[in-house]
Parts: C-alpha cells; structure tokens; sequence
C-alpha cells in the first residue's frame, strides 16, 4: 500500500487468470482454450488489414463487427456492444449497470471475475448457492436486486440451465439487469440472444476466445435492448475510444462469417467431450453433466491438488480451484483427441 | 436515461475522438495519425505471429513489449506498465491513483478526455487557466490538490513545457501523484522519464500511436515508480487480464526496437511541422510554437468553423473545438509534404 493510491486500491483483491506457460510443450488443458486453430479465413481477413494503414485508428464503432454479429443472430447493429475480450465487457457492464442500491446478485460457485468486479466499482453483491448437484436454481435469485449475472453454462461447473429457466426467472424478475454470461453457450446451450427482443432488461454477453478460436486477438461482445446497449457504450466512450484494433475487428468479424468452420470445430470438441468424460468415468471420477468446453470432475479417493500437481510432472496443465465447496475438484478442458489421451495416460 | 442503468451513467458525457472517415481518400489531417507508415520490422513481427496460435491467450503481462519499453528508456520491467491505448493507461491512472479526498487539477485547455475520466470515476477536480500566451505555469499548481496531470506537449495547443518546469513542479508537489502525458514528446521535447527515478510520485505515460505510426494496434504505456505501477496493475487485473492481444505485443515491441525507422519518421515530421508553419505564417495566420506533430493556429480575420467547413469541402480534414478561448483555433495534423501542400492549395 502506498499513499499515492486511491484508496480502494489498498483492498483489491484482483482476478487470476490461468497460467500461461511460455514453454510450447505443455499439454495446455487449464485455460479452456479451443484445441483446433481459428477459422482460415479470420487469419486471412488479418493478413489483408496488416499492412500500413495500421498508423490509422480504427473505426472506433467496430461497425464491420457489429454487423456481422448482427447478421449472424439476425438482430439489428444496435443491439450489439463490442469490446476488448468479454472480460472488458463484463467490466462496464458491471459499472454502467450494476452501480445500483440493492446489491448485486450471483452463485457462490462461479466465474470469480464478477467478485473482482465488484471491488473494483463499489458494488455490493450477495451470492446464492448452487444446489447439492452444482445447479442454479433460478427461484433463489427472487429477492430484492440491483441486478443478476450468471455464466451459462455456469463456470466452473459447466453445468447448463435451459432457456426455459432463464425466461422464468425473466418473468418474475423485471425491474433489474439480468446478464446471462455464454462464454461457452456454443459448445451445448442456446443462446438467450432469442430472448433480448422481448426482455428489455436482459443482457447477453459472449466471446470468441472459445467456440471462435481466437483468446489471442481479445474479441468479446454484449446483444440486448439498444437502452442497455447505450449504457455500455456511454462507459466505453469515457473510456477507451478504440478498444479494438484494426486486426481484431476484420479477424473477428471473419471468424463470424465462417460458419462452416466453427460447426466442424465446436462439433470435434463435443465429441471429445463426451468420449473424455465416459473415460474419466471408467477410472472412477465423477463428472458433472457439461454444456462446455471443460468437464469439472473429483476422483471420490485421490485429492484434487496432488492429482494436478502429478499431472503436472508429466507436462499436463488443469486447473484446480482452492475455493470451498469445489476444492476436491479439478477443470479440465477438452483438449484434442491426442491431448485427452496424453491426459489419460498421465492419469 | 433508462431505469435500468447505473445512476451516474445518465451523466456521462463521453469524449467525442476525432472523426475516423470510411473513404481514403481524403486528406486526413484531423486525428494526429502519423503520415509516415509503421515501421516494416513491426509489420513482420505481427506477420510471423499471425499463425494458429492465435487460439490461445496472450501472455497477460505483455512481457515482451515491457522489456522492448524498459531496454529502450535503460529502465526495470517493474517500472513499466502497458495498456489498450494510452486512453485506457490513463483511464486506469484517473481510476487507482486520482480517487482522492482532494480535487485533482489539470489545465482549463487540454486534452478533453480528462474531465470525462472524472465522470466516469466520481474525481473531483480543478481547472487551472493556461496564461494568455497558451502556456502552463507550474506555479499555479502549487495548492491542495489530489493529484495533477497535463500533456506535455499540451493538446490541442502543441506548447511544451522544458524539464526543468516539470523537475520545479515536482519538487514542490512531493504529496500527491503528478501524470505528464506524453502523447507527442518525440516531436520535439525530452520525456520526463529521465526524473522517474528520483520522484517515486510521477507517472510517465506514452502512446505507440502517434511517433510509433501504430494507432490502428492500440498499445500504450506507463513509466514511474513500481510501487505506482503495482497500482495500475492491481487495476488492470481487476478489470481485464489480457487487453494486448498477441499480435499487438510483438507489433509494439518490434517498432520500439526499430530506432532508425522511429528517427527517419519523426525527424520528417518535425521538418514538415516547421515547414507548414511557416508557410501557414506566410498566410497571415497565427501559429503557437510546437512541439507536437500538429500545429494549433487562428487566422485574425477569418472565423475557424468556416474554414474548416471550407476545407472539409475540399477534402481536407482538420479539427475544431467549439470550446471557450480555442473556439478561433484549428488543428491541424501535421501529414507529408504532399498533404500539406493539399491544406495549402485549399486555404
């Protein structure tokens, strides 16, 4: 702590995120990033943008983004919010939304940014817990809020809630901001975009690190009512004018274009999934039901952390959480089918 | 305004960047883009990393580019942070360092994102009137305050200030954290770097989008003590843990260590700047000295807003603020030779 901080910076409590080896080696299974390249074409749409008008700025609107999103969901440009990573989306929806009297609510067990979040903007928060089986269950969140956000599927769980839930919980939930978080909606769900038209208050957030390949060009987005993409915006705009480069507006947008290329790799994935869960399962895990790109699982006898830190040894990366509840747990991401075997047979 | 948004939101007023026309072929002399193109060994090194790896996250720390900075100024890494844009490292500056129970203060004519941070942040501040030649008076700092931040070279004037200023500034300011924001130095003034190491409260903050031809990559960065780096850091981990993307890391760090494409283009520049000056002072217009790469000027007889609406007819863009004692100046970007004998011709 120093005196020349704001003082709320003394108790920041800031966002880890998974490692990031520099060794190429590894057996990465720990950040849930897709195994299989991005689209040929989003590399190609960079490859025509490197050139020098780089010492231009970019279109501070992201207009060629936001169209292709639109297009994709058959929505309109102003029901789409573009920015840095669904990270920074997160980030000035929880400022230009979530800065109410009531206090925030979310599950004890989930994406442990929105915490952070909170710190970081004054935001008073509760949260609810997930049931015996790691289930939202919507009928808790009845109770006074400024506002509710959850992932869906719930990270780190994985576990899906069905449209049919979210809508109940947008019927009797009307005077506050529903934000339904799909990082990994593409891998098993469907998207509560289909319901922004009818919901003013619920907004929807994705990203293409994951089902779209691309974590390292830093691309996320928000669809809802044009009156909360407004808000966004206005934060955005006394923020950062041109979060997103030249390259990841016309990368981004072509990997949105593409939609063969992300059928074929979100399919590889679900199978992988579901072959890599029945195989835990015959070496006795238990693995909860996934809708994402990471199955959550915990042997019944071996303990979460020295399972991680054997497989480890052995050049393979998962991620283990020391929180309460969820400490005899280890995510692991679908990786290839080579990379599960080398999981496997690490195991 | 909507029921939904966070109270404040309803009075942001967000900065307005200049205008990013979609057709190339005007003269675009209206953002303070650098004429001359980035450097080719940052195009190649964005090149050789545009490849599958793209899947994965970028290092969330953006080593690379922290050692390109800290080797190219002789500093430490922990000295040094970066950012989406120099507008996000101030965004997070405003944020983890101007909070405080005193207003901050910054110039009555400055860079007009300031006030807007404030906004977004809840940071009272002050306004210090510029004296009547457009230049800061250090002197005038000297009161209560919570911190202090202006550009130098200031925008939209083009003044600099001499180190030795700063060094005085800085010396009787020893309580609270002083922000030079450095956007055009390399035009013509020394960086305040030089003192950072002997004043633990000055933050040094620098854009790769003007002398480094890269505003189309969006990559910014901080120099100052480590223990006001740790701040920005704590901030930026609270809010987004990877907002360089891949090819942004090593485009910045390969265009800081390309020193002779950075001396050829800035040395252009800097004649040019001389070049249109005299020459605009040849037409009867008053021009203020310049340290920057564009001039601030005002003709005694002819009102700003019309020329610029006249140019603008012609195809040249410069820029016009309708603010309170600049209402009569025009900014203009200084561009090639050939583009200034554009703005010339149409004048």
């Amino acid at each position: 702590m120093s005196k020349f901080w704001s003082p709320f910076v003394k108790d920041l409590v800031p966002y880890v995120p998974g490692e990031q080896p520099k060794m190429t080696r590894l057996v990465k299974l720990n950040t849930n990033e897709n195994p299989y390249p991005p689209s040929p074409k989003a590399l190609a749409a960079i490859q025509a943008e490197l050139n020098d008008l780089l010492r231009l700025y970019p279109d501070p609107n992201s207009d060629r983004l936001k169209q292709a999103v639109a297009s994709y969901y058959g929505i309109q440009t102003n029901q789409v919010f573009v920015g840095n990573g669904s990270d920074e989306v997160l980030g000035h929806a929880f400022l230009g939304l979530f800065q109410q009297a009531e206090p925030l609510l979310f599950p004890d067990i989930t994406y442990s940014f929105y915490p952070v979040y909170c710190g970081l903007y004054g935001i008073r928060f509760e949260t609810l817990a997930l049931d015996e089986q790691f289930q939202i269950q919507v009928e808790d969140f009845k109770r006074p809020n400024g506002g509710i956000i959850f992932p869906n599927p719930n990270a780190p769980t994985g576990r899906l809630l069905p449209l049919e839930a979210i809508e109940r919980l947008l019927q009797f939930n009307t005077e506050s901001v529903v934000v339904v978080d799909e990082a990994y909606i593409d891998f098993g769900g469907q998207t509560a975009i289909a319901l922004v038209d009818r919901y003013p208050n619920l907004l929807v957030i994705q990203t293409l690190s994951k089902s779209r390949s691309l974590a390292g060009l830093r691309v996320g987005f928000a669809v809802g009512n044009p009156d909360l993409i407004e808000a966004l915006e206005r934060v955005k705009n006394s923020f950062n004018s041109y979060p997103l480069d030249r390259l990841a507006i016309v990368g981004a947008a072509a990997a949105f274009e593409d939609r063969e290329h992300f059928e074929q790799t979100r399919q590889a994935v679900i199978q992988s999934r579901e072959l890599l869960t029945a195989e835990l399962q015959a070496r006795g895990f238990e693995v909860l039901p996934s809708a994402a790109n990471f199955i959550f699982a915990r042997h019944p006898q071996q303990d979460a952390a020295q399972i991680a830190a054997k497989l480890r040894e052995q050049g393979v990366i998962v991620r283990h959480f020391k929180t309460a509840r969820i400490e005899q747990f280890l995510r692991i991401t679908v990786g290839t089918p080579e990379q599960n075997q080398a999981l496997l047979d690490a195991l």
